[in-house]
Formats: structure tokens, C-alpha cells, sequence
């Protein structure tokens, strides 16, 4: 893979960082890229029971980097294009690549989160934000729209007069008032401590059910109860037949700490 | 029906307790079919305006009885079928039940509220709490994820990332958090004094729009606006022709509490 | 167009006042169908930025004039009718019609705020609000329930037990609580004086891509993410084909406020 992404597991965790710090993580070709590569990366190898994706440097994302993208328009054009059995072009996979990892990702912003940079975290199941890291849907700044998955992403989140808000005006909003307005999930004075809480958290609950969440989730929210229905219960026949349910029953009678293997679902 | 949930009626209200103190409430297979027996029973009583749906002694329920239903492997197999013209196999109708019902159900609940314990009160109406009552999406602890609606009834209620977070780690939240989080309608000191406040306040007004409410939003909830505009002027229109608007328009106009016939809605 | 409402466009902004003090802005037929013509008439001024909407007297509207309407039942219920083509009948257009323009609407609300009047603000895209301005779901008082496009817009914006409550009870609410119910966009002291500045806010952006945020969010909230991913690349596609795109950015890369040209978006 390239260097625009630097993956290292540590502790069944995989840190996922943007490590273009000179430019503040700005997204080229080679950052979309590589997100797309780094996630499939993360996705291969199942020991990893949690995502935390971050920014080296001052920044977690300045968003698109429109010089570079700018000088390959055939390129940017290109890169519109989705095969027909795809949901997303290139743009939109570098976002939900992350979404659809099998794992929970916890996006850790600081700094500056703004537009594409926005939508990546966005795409996390979860974001802790230092208090005063500024989040912006920056694409209003030029003329633009967000199209990298944040319409669907930001409907998940606040209702529908902050985000028409957020993206007429790109207004910058600090990650208290994010905070408030639903974007993240919190806003502290160590976003990292607090995201490598949540991780151990979920460490401990099995790897399907945890798998399975996001698949439920992600399956139903847009859906009428009926299909719900036949998707929840498709997805608990799933883990009543598998391993790791009866060890998480064993262990929880016995009131004792479970022990895990390696996930089935997905 | 059988000894697992007790419906009284008084004053207009459906009293229905959970009767299995000496499990917390738990959910067996006895208690799933009172569930909808007892919600049937309720709705052919048509002088019922309101349902208070609670449990006896220490808590509201501790969700499934797993030794109970882990006994009859077969059973809790054939469960999960539904019939093609059903939404719902057992477990969700022991909660569907409720949410169908063409009254306001209204949870008020305590102690404890794990699982699908807190299924059941989310397919409520609405939901008041002890500030101390401890709620779990406690499917996690076992290696499951919740399957009796809860996937559909999270989603009305919070943002995607909280309902992952509560579904991934099982953790538990008190009544005070869970109002925070959108869960419940309001936590209070005395729970059942708010339910019977709004129960009371609910049957000022006619039975027949009250239903319609119910039968507007999960009927357009997750549907385009085009169709939902269909659907809230079709139930106009009936509204229009029933005798409960001209009562309620009398008495409105005269400033005189109206006295409605039974609802014909549904 | 008729007298029920005025429109007048000063500094780019449309202020379309309500004008039957006398009524509390109560609406009538001719209100809806001014409703109606007014936003039609906005649309064609392409040098519209924003629209105030506002009522003139002591409330923004008090909602149906039942009296008024009453007496013409054969119109009444000739008006539910709606062409084959049509999302919308007479009442729900009266509120649509706002909702579809492709520049933001802020509506103004002060006094009362009920019934179909609460429907019109909650088709706008945002809501400033008196602290003691008085909201309520009315439809209830008269055994009725919301059926001018409000099962849509109030789904947006609260959980589905406050939808409920405020539509089974009618209770009033005010500025303040219906700020915290999400209701309102903010509750202050000058709530004209915030449209303002949140319009001249807009107005430094471009009009195509704020034409198409109203676009891209009306077009996906209810819908798959595959179908959003699609609607949202598409309308980037035509924004970064048009004019303002460069605009914005030329001025934004020099740091100068922008000089749009008319929009071309709708």
C-alpha cells in the first residue's frame, strides 16, 4: 500500500493514520487511494476487534486538496464513475470503506475537520473530538456539496435543519458545539484515552454480535419495519448457531471474562 | 389467557403488569404469548383510551429468561418462523403487539429494563422512568443483538451512534442518562403519576384522532414524502366523516369538554 | 396575486408576510392558494437569495379558520383532490410549495403558532422563534390530525414520542421547549434580526450549491445510501460544471468575497 495511510495493530486494535501532516492531511488521489486500501488491509486481518482512524499532525483533515485534484481533471472525472454493482464511486469508497469494515471504527479528530475530512470521520461509527478541533461541511466554501457518503451519514446523526445549515453556510463549528449538534459522539480533553476506553469496552463482547451490529444497523435504518424485522432475525439465527454466542453464554453465567475466536460474520 | 401479564381496567385505562416478580420479569415462553394475548385483550375493549404497561416487584423485566427458554431448543427454533402475512414471528409481536395497538401505551418502568425487557418498553408509546432504573441493551452480553423491533424502534428515538454503542457494549445507563440519550419520554420521580398525567390528558381528545396519530407516523415514518402525503390525507378524510370531529368541534368551539363515542379508527 | 400575503424583496431577501392581522394570519382558502401563488412568484425572481416568512399583527398564524372554511364544504373537499402528477393536494401545497424553493426559507414566528401554521414554518428550512411564542400540533382539539405535509417535516426534526405527544394532545408548548424538542431552529430574543443574519450568512455563498443542498437533502433523507450516493454525485457533477463553482473558488483561493451570477440549479 502507499504512504498516505500508516496502519499499525497494536493490542488487537488497528491505528489507522493520515499521515500527510505538511498538508494538513489534505485528501488527493493518493489519500483516497490509499483509505480505500488501508481499510480493505484492516478488513483482512481478524484479529483486529477495533478501528482508530486519525490524523498525524495539526489537523485530522483540511479536506480536499483542490490543487492537486485540480491538475488531473480527467482523473477527478474518472473517478465520478462507479461500476453498476458498486454503491459508491472512488470518493464515496474512501469514506465508506471504514463504514463497512466488519469492526467498529472510532474516528479521533483534533484540529481541523473539515469537508472530505469531515465525511471520513463522518463515516466512523463513532467520532471523539478534542473541545476545540473546528468541524466545517467545507464544500459550501466552493460552491460545491458533500459527496463523498455525508448525506447519508449526516441524516443518521442531527435533523434536518442543522445539516441543511452546516452545508449552505460551511460554518465552522468547535467540537463542543459539535457536540451538542450530534455530530460526535463526544467532546474531551483526550480523545484518543477515551476512544481506546470504547475500544476495550467492545473488546469484550463478542466479534460477530459486535459485527452483527453494523451489519443490522446499517441494513435497516432506511427500511420499513418489515424488513427490519426479517433482517434482525436473520442476523440472530446467525449468532445462535455460531461459536462465540455460547462462549459469551458460558462466560456470562459463570460471570467470567470471555475468551473469543476469530469472528464468522462477514 | 395465562397468569404471566394481569390487564385491569379503571378509568379508561388498560392496567398491564408483568406478573413474574420472582424472576425480575424475565421472558419466558408463557410470559411472549400473555404478551399478545393480553394486547388482543386490550384491544377489543373499546372503552380503553390508554395502556399502562409495567412490571411487579423489583423491576420492569430483566429481558429473556435464558434457562427457561434455553430448555425447549425446538420451541424457541419455531419461534423465529413467521407466517408470509405476518411482520412479526413471536418474540417481535410480543412487542409489536403493543405498538399496534390503536391506543397510546404508555411504559412506565423501574428496577431494571435489560434486553427485551427494553424491547417491549420501547415498543411503547412512550416511555417514563425512575431516574435510577438501569436500561441494557443487554443482547450484547450474550453474543446476540437485539430482535424482538428493537432495531426498528432504536432508530426512532437516536442517533445511529448511540444505538450502536448501546447495542456493541451492553452497557448500562440510568433513567437520568437514558432521557438524555432519547430513550425514554422523560425520568421522573414518580413515573406512574406522569404516565396517568398524560394518559388523562390523551383522553381530552378523541379517540379516533388519537388512533389516526398512531397509525399516521408508523405508517409514513420511513416512507417518501409523496406517500406519506397520501396516507395523512387519506386519514383526514376519514376523520372528517366520523362522529368524533363534529364532537370535538362542538365543544371545542363552546369551550366545553367533549364526550366522544367509541373510535371507529381501526 | 391575492391580499393574503405580501411579498416584498429588499436586499436580496423575500419577505412574505402573512397579512390578515385581523385573524391572526387564521387560513383561509384564499390564504392557501395565496400561499401558493406567492411562493410561485419568488421563484421566478432569480435575484431572490432567501425568503423571510413572517405574519403580520400578534401571531404568525393561529392556524384553520375553521368558520371560514366551513362554510364551503364542496371546496373543502374538492381540495384534497390532487392531480395524478401532483405530490401535494391544496392544504399540503400551501406548505409545499415553500418547501421546494430553491433558495432557503427562515420562517419568523412569534404569537401563536398552530395547526396548519405550525405546518407552513415546519416546510421552511429553518425556524427563529420568540421564546414565548406559543406552538401547538392543534389539529387534535378538532379530532383531526396534521395532514398538510407536517407527518413529513416533523419526522425530520423530533424523536417519534414527541411527534406523537404533540399530536395526540395538542399541548402548547413554547418557543423556548420547542427549542429544545428540536422544533425551532433557535429561540431569541430578535428572531427576525437572526434570519437576517443567518440569510446574509447564505448569501456569501453560492446559489447553485445552496439550491442544492435543499435538493440533495429533500432527495435522499428517506432513501437506500446507494440511491443517495447517486443523487449527491450527480448534483456535484452539475455543480462543478457551472459557473459559480469557479467563482467560489477563484474568490475563495484569494481570500475576496465572491461575486456569484445567477443560479442555474432548478
Amino acid at each position: 500500500m502507499g504512504t498516505r495511510v500508516e496502519v499499525r495493530v497494536s493490542g488487537g486494535i488497528a491505528y489507522a493514520t493520515l499521515s500527510r501532516p505538511e498538508k494538513l492531511n489534505a485528501l488527493d488521489f493518493e489519500m483516497f487511494e490509499n483509505l480505500v486500501i488501508a481499510a480493505a488491509e484492516i478488513r483482512r486481518n481478524r484479529d483486529v476487534r477495533a478501528v482508530i482512524l486519525r490524523g498525524e499532525g495539526d489537523a485530522f483533515s483540511s479536506g480536499l486538496d483542490f490543487a492537486s485534484v485540480g491538475k488531473q481533471p480527467m482523473r477527478a472525472a474518472r473517478s465520478f464513475l462507479r461500476p453498476p454493482w458498486r454503491a459508491t464511486n472512488l470518493y464515496q469508497r474512501a469514506c465508506w470503506a471504514w463504514r463497512e469494515l466488519p469492526v467498529p471504527v472510532i474516528a479521533v479528530v483534533h484540529g481541523r475537520c473539515y469537508g472530505g475530512g469531515l465525511q471520513l470521520a463522518l463515516a466512523a461509527d463513532f467520532r471523539y473530538t478534542t473541545t476545540d478541533c473546528e468541524f466545517s461541511v467545507m464544500e459550501a466554501k466552493w460552491g460545491l456539496v458533500p459527496d463523498m457518503t455525508g448525506t447519508v451519514t449526516l441524516r443518521e446523526l442531527v435533523g434536518l435543519d442543522v445539516a441543511k445549515r452546516l452545508t449552505m453556510t460551511a460554518e465552522i463549528v468547535d467540537g463542543a458545539h459539535a457536540k451538542d449538534l450530534g455530530l460526535v459522539t463526544d467532546a474531551v480533553a483526550d480523545p484518543l484515552a477515551e476512544a481506546e476506553k470504547l475500544a476495550a469496552e467492545i473488546a469484550t463482547r463478542s466479534p460477530d454480535s459486535v459485527a452483527a451490529t453494523k451489519a443490522l444497523f446499517h441494513g435497516t435504518w432506511h427500511r420499513s419495519p418489515r424488513a427490519a424485522f426479517r433482517i434482525e432475525s436473520r442476523l440472530q439465527r446467525r449468532l445462535l448457531l455460531g461459536p462465540n454466542h455460547k462462549i459469551a453464554r458460558k462466560a456470562g453465567m459463570a460471570q467470567r471474562i470471555p475468551e473469543f475466536v476469530r469472528r464468522r460474520i462477514r
